[in-house]
């Protein structure tokens, strides 16, 4: 609290909920997946009539199943992912400028109100966010899973395939960038993966087997085999700018 | 030639090498690794005495077994890498800024000069490269088969792990950082992996089983397991920023 009234990030602080949750309009929770539906359980008892509850974990089916039982009726419950997240943690760390040009998720379930996304939307395009989006969080969940989960186990992965410190004096750019987001938080993505494990499971299975074809194409010297794969690479890495937005 | 000639990247071009190589003191070949043994065979005779060619292909051992039984005893060759190829190709994407702050490596073998290296080292600073180091044809290929090769096949595998293309939509800067390089020449790849094979395949095969690792503790939902690998990673990137000097 005192570092954030120090950045000016804040204009008041308390590390007491229940002394301010009567006067909120809006509380955005920003806690460990599991940590949010026995905190939701305790202060809800405290939360202003028609507060809207906006929680931003990383992970969306589980982290839904764990609430929906705890919420009450009245409250007003939405889930979004702000894709900007930095492998540092801490208020040390922040910085306004994260969401500039990112994407904004928004989770639409049944419970979901109009009046509430539509808030939400507004909120994003203020913080600077590109493209925002709706989507249930079983597609979400897929989509994580792939985009960011697996990424992020590469790049575990990648570090300790090899512990050879001295290669470091050689490496170009394709290793600094693919192991960037090598400098992890473990224990919020222990957490993460766990939360959506059956969904990553099949996304690191589907890698594998790439993995697998690859290495097979190179083992029978097949140039054709490896040079269809970098193609379809390709294809689809431009489509991705394209569609992104985004040039690098 | 006329492109370079009009981007001022070159004073003179031709593409009849006799009727230039009398005159050059430096020859400079950036062919494909495979082409380069029968080139400097057809050539050879035109060389001025004296003449250094210098190779920059992206593997060593291979190539220098296919250029050692061609090179007549008075050429001087050596063999250098600058690290800081792009994906790009062709004298559109040329920069000369490619080589600010990158590392430069020099293959130091049996018949290589120290007057050679010298000269090649100077080069490179004028360059503008930041690390220049020696290294041995063997440690260079093993090097490139995990810093660069094999972040090439997880890059080509990643983007060919998934069909759905919608998932462009919602991509944070973890994939885009992941995927650059997908973007990929892929005759010129296939070339490079096929020419250290047996290198690449042994790294392939330790990444293989760093990821198996990590989804059976996923599986087991081993928070510890998974943690453990993640902190060994952080430690390991942290160690390579410093090395490196790159902060990104």
């Amino acid at each position: 609290v005192e570092k954030a009234l120090a950045k000016k990030a804040i204009s008041y602080g308390t590390i007491e909920p229940e002394s301010v949750l009567g006067e909120c309009d809006v509380l955005i929770a920003c806690l460990y997946p599991s940590a949010l539906a026995s905190w939701i359980e305790q202060y809800q008892h405290a939360f202003k009539p028609g507060m809207l509850v906006m929680e931003i974990s990383g992970v969306k089916s589980n982290v839904l199943k764990q609430i929906e039982p705890v919420l009450q009726p009245q409250t007003r419950f939405l889930s979004v992912h702000p894709m900007c997240g930095r492998e540092s943690k801490g208020i040390e760390h922040a910085s306004a400028r994260i969401f500039d040009r990112s994407n904004f998720l928004i989770i639409e379930e049944e419970r979901t109100l109009e009046d509430d996304m539509q808030w939400a939307e507004k909120f994003a395009k203020e913080l600077g966010c590109a493209r925002i989006s709706r989507l249930g969080a079983k597609k979400h969940d897929e989509m994580i899973a792939f985009l960011s989960q697996l990424t992020h186990v590469i790049a575990v992965c990648l570090m300790n395939a090899n512990d050879d410190i001295s290669l470091s004096r050689y490496s170009g750019d394709s290793f600094r960038d693919l192991t960037r987001i090598a400098d992890i938080n473990a224990t919020m993505w222990a957490e993460l993966f766990l939360q959506n494990k059956e969904v990553l499971l099949d996304q690191i299975g589907s890698f594998e087997n790439a993995m697998k074809a690859f290495r097979t194409a190179l083992e029978n010297e097949d140039r054709e085999g490896m040079e269809e794969m970098m193609r379809t690479s390709k294809a689809r890495r431009e489509n991705f700018v394209k569609t992104d937005g985004k040039t690098s």
